[in-house]
C-alpha cells in the first residue's frame, strides 16, 4: 500500500535555504589565505551561492558536470559546496596535500571542466595545468577581485563572476540519487578512488550528525560554535559545512592557518565550542597551550577522528583543559558512521574508565548497520572480544566508485578495518585489514603493538609489520626509530612489552631505522616497509 | 550524474534493530491498563515484534492490510508500531476517544482486517464490532494471557500468538515510500480523514526529533527517559515510538492512566527527563503538584503543543517547577515541523521576554518550508507582523488523504491554520482558518480577543465567532460562560478588553450562555456557536 507523503527529494540546496530562513543573520567566520578575518551571514551566502550558480551555467555548467575545488577552509570553499551541487552539477574537493602524480590522475579522473583555486592552491594549479587538458576554466577565490598574474589560461575572478548576476535564481528540483560531491580516497595502495555523495546520503549524513546523541552536551543550535580543523576536502569538513546551517551553529572557519598559534587565536576569539580535527591537531596546540600557560574556556568538545587519539592527548584535553574529547570513526565512502557519546552507564563511570571508552571509535549512530566477519565471510559475535574485518551497510555507505566498482561482500562494504564491536555499540578500531598480522591463523593486532612500543621513553617512532615464517606464516617485526640520544637494545624492547601481551603477540626481532617512510596524508607507508623487510625471514622457535 | 551510494530504504524496523544493537538493555516501562508496572527492554521488544510480525503472517496478514490498534499507551501497542509496519503491513492507530460513529467510519474506511483492544478498550469494541463487518479478528492484549469472556467473535491472546513462534524472522525491504502508520485527523468538519504516513517520511521526522536543536539542553541518548504523556494515537505519541530506540532513551509510557496522581507517581518514580502532553496535562499536574505541595526534580523539559499552553502555566513550570517548556507544533498531516529551541539571542533574554517566546509555536525545522498566504494565495512576509494561511511542504507532510485529496495548493499543505512567521524562523499561530473573522478585509483573530477575554476573572469559558454585517461582512461576537456565582456584563467585558486590542477588534456584542458545545477532543465546537447565532445580526455603528 502506497503512503500519501508528499514526494519532496532531499536536496542539499534546502539547508542553506533553511538557514537563511531560520537563522540567517547568524554568522560565517573565515581566515583568507591571504591572512585576513571575513565575516559573513548564512542570508549572504544563500545569496552568494545564488549567484555562483548563475554565474557557472553562463559559463557552461550544465547537471552532471564536475568542478573542481583546489582550496582551504574559507566561505569561499562553502559556497562553492551550495552554489555548485545545488544546480545538479557536481563538486570535486580535491586534496591539495595530495602527491602530484595524484592530482593529475584524479582531476583527469573525474574530468573536472572547471576548478576554482585560491592563493594558496594557485601555485600548485599552475605547475599541473598543463597536464590536465580537460579543465577548460579556472577560477581564483579570493575577498580581492583583483586576479593575481598567471599562467593559468584565463584565470577568472570569483568575485567578479558573482558580482555580474543579481542572485534571483530558484535551485532545481531532481532525484535526491544524482551524485553531489567527489571526493577520492587517499591512494595508500594504487591509485585514489572517488566516493560520489548523493544529495540523499548527505542530507541523512547531516541528520544523523546533528542528533543530540552524536557529541555530548549538545545544544540548542545557537548556543554552538562550529570549526572545522578538519579541511573541507576530508569528508566537508567532517560534514560541518552541511550541519552548522542545518542546525544554525555559527561556522568558523581556520583558512590555510593550522598552526597552534593561529588555531588558539582563531578559536578563542570567535568563541568556538565544538572543533573537529585529527589527533596530530590537538597533539599540538595542547603542547602549545601547555608552553604558553593558555586555556580555551569556550570549547566544550573537540570531535576527534581520522587515527585513534593516546589515552595521554585524552587525559590532557579533559582533565586539563575540561575539553571533552568526542572520538567516532567514519571513512570518506561512511560519513557519520558513529556517534561519540557514552553507552549507558559509562558516562557517570570514574574518569579512568571513561578514558578507556573514549580510546574506542563511539557507538554505532542510526541508519547504518555495522559487523565483524572472519577471512571466509562468517559473521562473529559483537562480544567485545572477537574481532573481524569491519563491514558497513546502510543509505549513507558508499556502494561504488567512481568508473569502479566498490569492495563490498553482499551488500556490504569493507572498510578495511580490523574491530570488535561490544554489547552496547561501542566499536574499537584494532588495525587496518591489510596491517594485521595473521600467525598461525590467529591475527595479531599491528597496531597495539606499536601503541605499546611507543610507551618506552626511548622510542620515537614504531611500526609492526609481518614478515614471512616457515611455520607460522607471518610473525611481528618490530621496527623503531629511537628518540635523538636515546638508546634501547632488542632485548629491552621485548621485556618491555612482555608484560603488555600475549606472548605470541610478542614481536620476534627489533630493526632500528633512521626514520620512517610516511604518506601524503601523514600514515606510516607500510607496504614500502614491507618491501625493505622482505627478504627477512623470522627466526623464531617453533 | 547518478552517485554512488548504497540503494538501502529507509525502514521502520531499522529503528528498533538499532536499539536493540547498540542500546539493547535500555528499559521499556509501562503501566498496563489494568495498574501494574511492566518492565521490558529493547532488546526484548525486537525479539517480541518479530514474533508478532510471525504470528500475525500465520493469520494471514499480507503486505499493505490495515490491523487497527484501538489501545493505550502500553508496551503492547509500541510493538505494534515494528511487528505490523515492519512486514509491510500497515497499523491504524484508533483513537478509542472519537464518537461511535466516527470510530465505525474510520475502521470500515481504513478496511481494517484486524483490531487489536487492551482491557481499557475492550467495551468498545464489544460495543462497535456488529458494524463492523471487514474485521475478521479481534487480538486482546494484557500480559496476563488469559482473554476474558467477551462477545467478541474468536477473541485471541496476544501473548499466546507470540508464545507460538520462536522469533526467528527477518525483516523485509521494500520501497521506503510505502504505507507504515495510518492516523485519522478527529474529524471537527465532516468525517476524520486519513493521513497515510510511510516509512520515509516517519525516519525522516524521527530524525528530526532527534536533532539537538530540537529541545534545548538535549542531552546524550543514555540520559534522558522520555514519557509520551500525548496518546500512542496521536501523532504516535509525538514520534516517541520512534525516536526513544533511536536516542536509546528509556522509554516510560502512563498505560492509559492520565490522572494527574498517577502521572506525578510514574514520573518521579522512573526519573522521566521528559515528557510530552497537551497543556490541559500539564494544568492539572501543576494544580495537583501546588496543592500537594510536590515537585518533579527528575523532569527537565516538557513538550507542549496541540493547544496554546497559557502564560500563567509557562510560568508556574518554569518559574515554580524548574521545567522547561518546550513548545512546538505539528499536526496529524506534519509532525516534527517546529523545534522548541530558542532562535539566537533569546535564550540568554531575561525571563519575560523568555516566556514571550515560547508563547509561539516553535521555530521551523529543517526538512520543512512554511510559508503564509492571503486569501488569493499571495505570498506574505516573514516579518512577525503579517498574518496568513500557513502552509507547510516537504519529505514529512501528507501529500493526501486516504481515499481523499489534500488541502493542497501548488504543492503546499493547507494547514488550516493562520500564522505570522518571524524572521528568526519562529512561528506564532494565530487562529484557525476557517475561526477567523473576516470584517472588511481585514482578519481578527478569534483566538487573541478569547484569551484576552479569559483574562477577566469572571469568565469561565470564552468563544469567538464572525457573525453577518451588512457592511463589515462579518464582526466578532463573544460567547461567554460565566464562573459560578460571579456576574459580568456585555459593556463591562467590552471595557476590559478594550485596552487590550485595536478598536475595531473589539467585540460588537456579547451573549451569555450556560456552557460551550465542545468536541469529541476537548475543542470547542465552533460550528454549532455559529449555527445556534446564525440569525443574530451585528448592529455596531457604521
Amino acid at each position: 500500500m502506497r503512503g500519501l507523503m508528499m514526494d519532496e527529494p532531499l536536496m542539499i540546496s534546502s539547508l542553506l535555504e533553511h538557514a537563511a530562513a531560520a537563522h540567517g543573520s547568524t554568522e560565517i567566520v573565515a581566515r583568507t589565505p591571504e591572512g585576513g578575518i571575513h565575516r559573513t551571514t548564512y542570508g549572504a551566502a544563500l545569496r552568494r551561492s545564488k549567484q555562483l550558480a548563475q554565474a557557472m551555467i553562463d559559463l557552461g555548467m550544465r547537471p552532471g558536470d564536475r568542478v573542481g575545488s583546489l582550496a582551504w577552509n574559507t566561505h569561499h570553499h562553502l559556497e562553492l559546496f551550495y552554489g555548485i551541487s545545488g544546480t545538479g552539477a557536481v563538486l570535486h574537493t580535491i586534496n591539495p596535500r595530495l602527491f602530484d602524480e595524484h592530482l593529475v590522475y584524479i582531476v583527469n579522473h573525474a574530468e573536472d571542466r572547471w576548478i576554482c583555486v585560491d592563493a594558496a592552491t594557485l601555485p600548485i594549479a599552475e605547475r599541473l595545468a598543463p597536464q590536465l587538458p580537460g579543465v577548460q576554466g579556472w577560477i581564483y577565490m579570493s575577498v580581492d577581485p583583483e586576479v593575481p598574474r598567471s599562467s593559468l589560461p584565463g584565470l577568472t575572478s570569483y568575485e567578479r563572476l558573482l558580482a555580474a548576476q543579481d542572485g534571483a535564481y530558484e535551485w532545481p528540483s531532481f532525484d535526491e540519487r544524482q551524485a553531489s560531491v567527489i571526493c577520492y580516497t587517499s591512494g595508500t595502495t594504487g591509485q585514489p578512488k572517488g566516493v560520489v555523495n548523493t544529495h540523499r546520503s548527505t542530507l541523512l549524513s547531516a541528520l544523523v550528525m546533528s542528533t543530540a546523541d552524536m557529541i555530548g552536551g549538545y545544544r540548542s543550535g545557537a548556543r554552538e560554535t562550529y570549526m572545522p580543523i578538519a579541511p573541507l576536502f576530508h569528508g566537508n569538513g567532517w560534514q560541518m559545512v552541511y550541519t552548522a546551517p542545518l542546525s544554525g551553529h555559527k561556522l568558523v572557519m581556520p583558512g590555510r592557518n593550522f598552526e597552534p598559534d593561529k588555531l588558539h587565536e582563531i578559536l578563542s576569539q570567535e568563541g568556538v565550542t565544538v572543533a573537529a580535527g585529527v589527533p596530530t591537531i590537538w597533539l599540538t596546540l595542547v603542547d602549545y597551550m601547555d608552553q604558553k600557560g593558555l586555556a580555551l574556556p569556550s570549547l566544550r568538545a573537540a570531535l576527534v577522528a581520522g587515527t585513534k587519539p593516546p589515552r595521554s592527548l585524552i587525559e590532557a584535553m579533559e582533565g586539563r583543559y575540561g575539553i571533552e574529547v568526542a572520538q567516532c570513526w567514519g571513512m570518506t565512502e561512511a560519513l557519520g558512521v558513529t556517534r561519540c557519546t557514552m553507552p549507558p552507564g559509562a558516562a557517570d563511570a570514574p574518569f579512568d574508565e571513561r578514558v578507556g571508552h573514549k580510546l574506542r571509535q563511539g557507538r554505532v549512530a542510526f541508519t547504518t548497520k555495522l559487523r565483524i566477519v572472519d577471512d571466509e565471510g562468517k559473521v562473529l559475535p559483537r562480544d567485545g572480544e572477537a574481532f573481524g574485518h569491519l563491514q558497513a551497510r546502510g543509505p549513507m555507505i558508499a556502494g561504488g566508485y567512481l568508473k569502479q566498482d566498490a569492495p563490498t561482500m553482499d551488500g556490504w562494504l569493507q572498510t578495511g578495518d580490523v574491530a570488535r564491536l561490544f554489547p552496547d555499540g561501542t566499536v574499537e578500531i584494532v588495525d587496518r585489514s591489510k596491517d594485521v598480522i595473521k600467525s598461525g591463523g590467529e591475527w595479531i593486532s599491528s597496531a597495539a603493538v606499536e601503541n605499546a612500543a611507543m610507551g618506552h621513553p626511548a622510542v620515537a617512532q614504531a611500526a609492526v609489520i609481518g614478515i614471512a615464517h616457515p611455520r607460522w606464516q607471518e610473525r611481528p617485526l618490530l621496527v623503531v626509530v629511537r628518540r635523538p640520544g636515546k638508546d634501547v637494545t632488542a632485548e629491552e624492547l621485548i621485556e618491555f612489552l612482555r608484560p603488555q601481551m600475549a606472548s605470541w603477540w610478542l614481536p620476534d626481532d627489533v630493526a632500528f631505522i633512521d626514520q620512517l617512510p610516511m604518506t601524503a596524508t601523514g600514515k606510516i607507508h607500510k607496504v614500502s616497509l614491507r618491501e625493505r623487510f622482505k627478504d627477512m625471514v623470522s627466526v623464531a622457535a617453533e
